[in-house]
């Protein structure tokens, strides 16, 4: 198990920022303007994102989880149908707003989700660990169906996959695609939805900044800092892509068959499955290696609804996401591709989910 | 009106943060270390800045309205009463949680809250516009008479004075005394309430990071690039407050009489009142300067429960803030001080509230 090759660490992490020249240099340029919080890059970074993603409007905010709560609130959504396996921050804002919430089987090996929309105002897909989440053109087919359902896209680990539904939301933590340290977004086509958010986000000040709210808002800014960096992640997305499709073609090349799940649409974190994820993890971590979990699935948290997801669960007790962020070496996938051969060496079947 | 010494401005601001060397370089370091979320400075800041209060812990967020949602969410609070003449962020955390909320009268030039605790489990006390809202030792007297009272201090507006209660938020938003462009942060002594606190702010993870949330939390971390300015800003607190308190002596120096309220503790933006402060507030804007109205009262928020507070409306009528920040040169005072002359000249008798 030999660790050539690992020139930087003496840990291997799960993700790294890739912040390059470009990232620096609008750094610099916030500070010299002495624009720390508000500030000229956030309306451009949310520009260049929406253009990227071939959307009109984009509502930048401090965090994934913010904006999924924007996005949901912003839907007037009543009853509103969710992911089983994902982030707790996808379903949070529905928990704070109080909603009647169903969950949907979601997993990361099947396209599509199991959506059966009855009574829904809105409908939260997740693309889960760089796959997309539906097929080409399926939300216009669901939006035929039902004309008034909200369809909101949870794109936190799938930067790069062009969203179809209302409102994309976005997370650009240390560990995403691109970054902004912490930082989120919606993007959306429509003028009304966009202005909300807008409002929700920055405390739902009147135009005139008379300091009256015509409604309980959020302190849910982006500062210019975060938006700094932002603008130049986007300006460099298509360099970050590639570099990960080649982290990805590594992993494919150096682990063993069982353990892999199929091919993503863009690289997040890379995920497989494992006779044990538990044991995986503590053996790559005694050997100086991070990972993480799959999500706990929503269904079993302490504070769920009761609903039985035996998919799901099964996925939480199999499923691995190996360290994956741009300056990895081939050296370094390999390494933890002979950890996981290790790990799966005593088993003699292959893992079925 | 002569704009003679205002070399930078076209427009006057109300604010505008004060970087020096040492916060560039924190930032430096920050993005050398390639740590621009999760980071090394957020420790240290909140350590700096709890003992500068002489508190025990720090718990950094990304706004003051975070802070103040945290401080009463960990509370445990059902009932609460909280100031009625603030801003709307101070209240808000209270809104979410779905409280039941009395309002108490507070104002800018009394010394002291009407503070009538009877069932509630919990109080917030707004430092208004630099001044002290209590008389010292009064929070003291007041846990002794009510044991299991949580007292919250909303110290947003008065960093440097020294808070009494049991957690102290703040805001680190631009214009606040020392800044980090966005950002927040709880003081208590009280470990529990540090814990919880925290595990709110950071998602509720557990210890092991399995992606098993005990409770629903929030996305409210701070980030290292914020943390790194905050810490050289606490550092600089003495020489900034300093400076403050030269700009507040040259607006008692050439503002008139009339429009002049109590000395401060500390200087956040220099308060007056005015016969009329959205015209005087009109006209200064036509002139090239900004100004700020007082708090629009709680009580008359469209989402308001019905109080009727006569003081706090008669703020709102008459209260203004004006430009304050460390870079004013005397000259830029001296010339907002005129204009404010010319606002009350047709006025003859001076403003009563």
């Amino acid at each position: 198990m030999s660790r050539v090759g690992i020139s930087k660490f003496i840990f291997l992490p799960m993700a790294e920022p890739d912040l390059g020249e470009m990232e620096r240099g609008n750094l610099n340029e916030a500070v010299i303007d002495n624009q720390i919080g508000v500030g000229r890059f956030i309306g451009d970074f949310e520009r260049a994102w929406a253009e990227y993603n071939k959307m009109l409007y984009g509502v930048a905010c401090n965090s994934g989880t913010s904006a999924l709560h924007l996005a949901i609130k912003a839907s007037g959504a009543k009853k509103i149908l969710m992911p089983n396996l994902t982030m707790a921050g996808t379903v949070w804002g529905a928990h704070y707003e109080g909603l009647d919430i169903d969950y949907m089987e979601s997993s990361p090996d099947v396209p599509g989700n199991k959506c059966e929309i009855t009574d829904h105002d809105a409908v939260v897909f997740v693309h889960l660990y760089g796959r997309k989440a539906y097929p080409d053109g399926y939300v216009a087919e669901l939006k035929a169906r039902f004309p008034k359902l909200i369809v909101i896209d949870d794109m936190a680990e799938a930067h790069g996959i062009m969203p179809e539904g209302d409102i994309a939301c976005y997370s650009f933590y240390g560990n995403k695609i691109i970054t902004t340290g912490e930082g989120g977004m919606c993007l959306t086509n429509n003028t009304k939805l966009a202005d909300e958010m807008r409002s929700l986000a920055n405390m739902y000040f009147d135009k005139e900044r008379s300091m009256i709210h015509p409604k309980v808002g959020y302190n849910y800014r982006m500062t210019n800092l975060q938006a700094a960096i932002g603008l130049a992640q986007v300006e460099r997305i298509d360099f970050i892509l590639e570099k990960r499709r080649k982290i990805e073609g590594w992993y494919d090349k150096y682990l063993p068959e069982g353990v892999k799940l199929p091919k993503r649409d863009v690289l997040w974190f890379y995920d497989i499955k494992v006779p044990n994820a538990k044991k995986a993890q503590y053996y790559l971590k005694s050997q100086g290696c991070d990972s993480r979990r799959f999500f706990y699935p929503m269904s079993l948290q302490p504070w769920a609804n009761g609903m039985k997801d035996t998919t799901g669960e099964k996925w939480y007790q199999h499923g691995l996401l190996l360290p994956t962020y741009n300056n990895m070496t081939e050296g370094d996938v390999k390494w933890v591709a002979e950890l996981i051969t290790h790990t799966i060496s005593g088993y003699k079947r292959p893992v079925v989910i």
